[in-house]
């Protein structure tokens, strides 16, 4: 297995495109990176999308992009595993470059959600959840953070603020990003007295819905940002059969492998960007990364640690709540986000001196988790 | 890259399923070929599948089947490419194995088609095709079809009964396959005189539609079965756009790459699964697999040339005509068909002293094609 280098980068901003459709979105991500990659030729694409079939009536991505992009001949496919689809995507391509059997390759991210009427976006989402035993209830998956949530806070003795906490630094770092979805400030306060979503977890705390495509051209060739692992794993579908559903158990398990390939470990970690659907599952995944211990993860973040300037900065441009969450696209835009950081090319939310980062995509809620983490060479 | 073995295979009856779930179906399957395989570990789980999303409103099959199989931990997903979906994710399992990232790989194709309404299968089929240009005018696939075989007909005098052959072949060959849908004999006449599907297309030229599960695990432990080349391309998405309608351009492209892989030529191939989803793509495929020249393909088959017992026996157990054609699943069966017959387990269907076959599996009409190479050693 050769290394895997990320030679070309791009984001739409994440809103609702009402003119753009699916392709489009894709196209302008996806010509973008290539114009950066600056490759001679790309031999595979791998889309990444959970909705299009639901929210556009539309398979076959693939070949769709493919053609769009006048890429014919070679193989394409779209790799789906809910709102992990992105990570899992990158872990596709990742491994298609390392085998040897691709020297360069593209990966599209992208998600169209505002088209759809809430219900139906509803729907959609709900498809991460098995239909027999839990969808069918009409249980959401705020819904079933919101047990994690309360379960949280009552054997942590954590409090509303603390766990909102990330929410608000979220938004924070999101200002000056010129492709985030809610780029202003947000505070706790305001946070803990917007509307219920689903006991305790308050409206700003989720991540809404929105249209969005990132980019990425992975290539052999030497560049100055390298894919330093690439893991997938998963866990037991139903939180009533996890051990502790406090314990994101893919994250522990893709994470420590990821770590263990790079040969890091979470204290070698200069930035990370956290699947924050909703904030429990953003300090769940802090802790189940191997930053904090488990039950510290919401005194960590309220005490500021996560900061961009902090001790780890997080969500450096705004994370799933205030980037957005274009859901399977968001999994591109964190490795793109990344390796912006590492670049140095992240603009008014760059990090000072970042050299390793850590991107964690999930897909239900953490039955699959996807991690990747990127190295400045 | 090293070289990857077929360790277990397994299919399910495939037919109108209504006891069972697309959960039963994919266990059924894949219990089967990991107690055939004997593998110590399974390292990734690679999940084929069209059409669950609008037909079972279930998304995120890596993990659900995951946790289903008690496979805990590990990297799971779905691949899709519309109704090339399967041999897609025999190109990506092939592909884990082969670069030495994982050592025992499970590969489940699953589709169930029956619980839905015509209508709603109509519309989940018609996902393969672009739904702003093509599928909105309310064409089918079958009635884009239409189009070639009317061509085909007119160009190079082929006679109805030339190209129906193929069909009535597929359905010899089902007689006595304990896994086909079909498997009793349908004669030129009666496909003739059955009713207009889109003319000139009849209604027992077309696939069915069924529920079905084929699972195959792959490893890199030596095997009597190798995969000698998996590949994969993508051709213009349009009918419109292609140079000629009648060049399967992307069937070309990735067998090309097979055989140059597999060092070998067409001449060297002993037995052949088509994507016969109607007569004239079956009859295209043929010629652009590059067995016979364009425009002989009716002729060749009429002659009889494609029987078991004929100098290239095609669809031996079948075809997606006679075995049936559940969608996602179907690329997986063809794979799973061909390795039974190189190790001698076809029973009834079994060729005689086959050593190389191929299977090709299409999405849309043919703007995905996937081609696999197995070899007996």
């Amino acid at each position: 297995m050769r290394p895997v280098y990320i030679a070309g980068v791009a984001l739409t901003p994440i809103g609702e495109h009402w003119e753009l459709s699916l392709r489009d979105l894709a196209c302008e991500a996806a010509l973008k990176a290539l114009e950066k990659a600056e490759v001679e030729r790309i031999d595979a694409l791998y889309v990444a999308n959970m909705g299009a079939a639901p929210l556009q009536s539309q398979l076959h991505l693939g070949a769709l992009m493919a053609d769009a992009l006048g890429l014919y001949g070679l193989p394409a496919m779209r790799v789906e595993a809910a709102q992990a689809s992105g990570g899992v995507a990158v872990h596709e391509a990742n491994l298609a470059v390392a085998s040897g059997l691709y020297d360069s390759v593209l990966v599209v991210g992208v998600e169209k959600m505002s088209d759809a009427l809430p219900l139906e976006v509803r729907s959609a989402l709900a498809m991460a959840e098995d239909q027999e035993y839990t969808a069918y209830t009409g249980v959401t998956d705020v819904g079933l953070c919101a047990l994690l949530h309360r379960l949280y806070m009552e054997r942590y003795e954590a409090k509303p603020e603390e766990v909102a906490a990330l929410a608000a630094i979220s938004h924070e770092h999101a200002v000056g990003c010129p492709h985030a979805q809610y780029p202003f400030r947000v505070s706790v306060e305001k946070i803990l007295s917007s509307p219920m979503e689903a006991d305790p977890i308050h409206m700003l705390e989720c991540s809404g819905i929105g249209d969005g495509a990132a980019a990425l051209v992975l290539t052999a060739d030497r560049g100055d940002v390298e894919i330093a692992a690439s893991t997938v794993a998963v866990d037991h579908f139903f939180l009533t059969e996890r051990s502790d559903p406090l314990i994101l158990e893919a994250v522990r398990t893709a994470s420590k492998r990821a770590y263990e390939r790079a040969g890091i470990s979470p204290r070698d970690i200069d930035l990370v960007e956290l699947h924050d659907s909703t904030t429990i599952i953003g300090i769940l995944s802090l802790e189940d990364l191997g930053f904090v211990e488990k039950g510290f993860g919401a005194r960590y973040v309220s005490e500021g640690n996560v900061r961009r300037d902090g001790e780890l900065p997080v969500n450096t441009f705004g994370g799933l709540k205030a980037r957005g969450n274009p859901v399977g696209a968001t999994g591109v835009y964190q490795v793109a986000e990344i390796a912006l950081q590492l670049l140095g090319e992240a603009g008014r939310c760059q990090v000072e001196d970042a050299e390793v980062g850590v991107a964690e995509n999930l897909g239900g809620v953490a039955s699959t988790a996807s991690i990747t983490i990127l190295r400045r060479h």
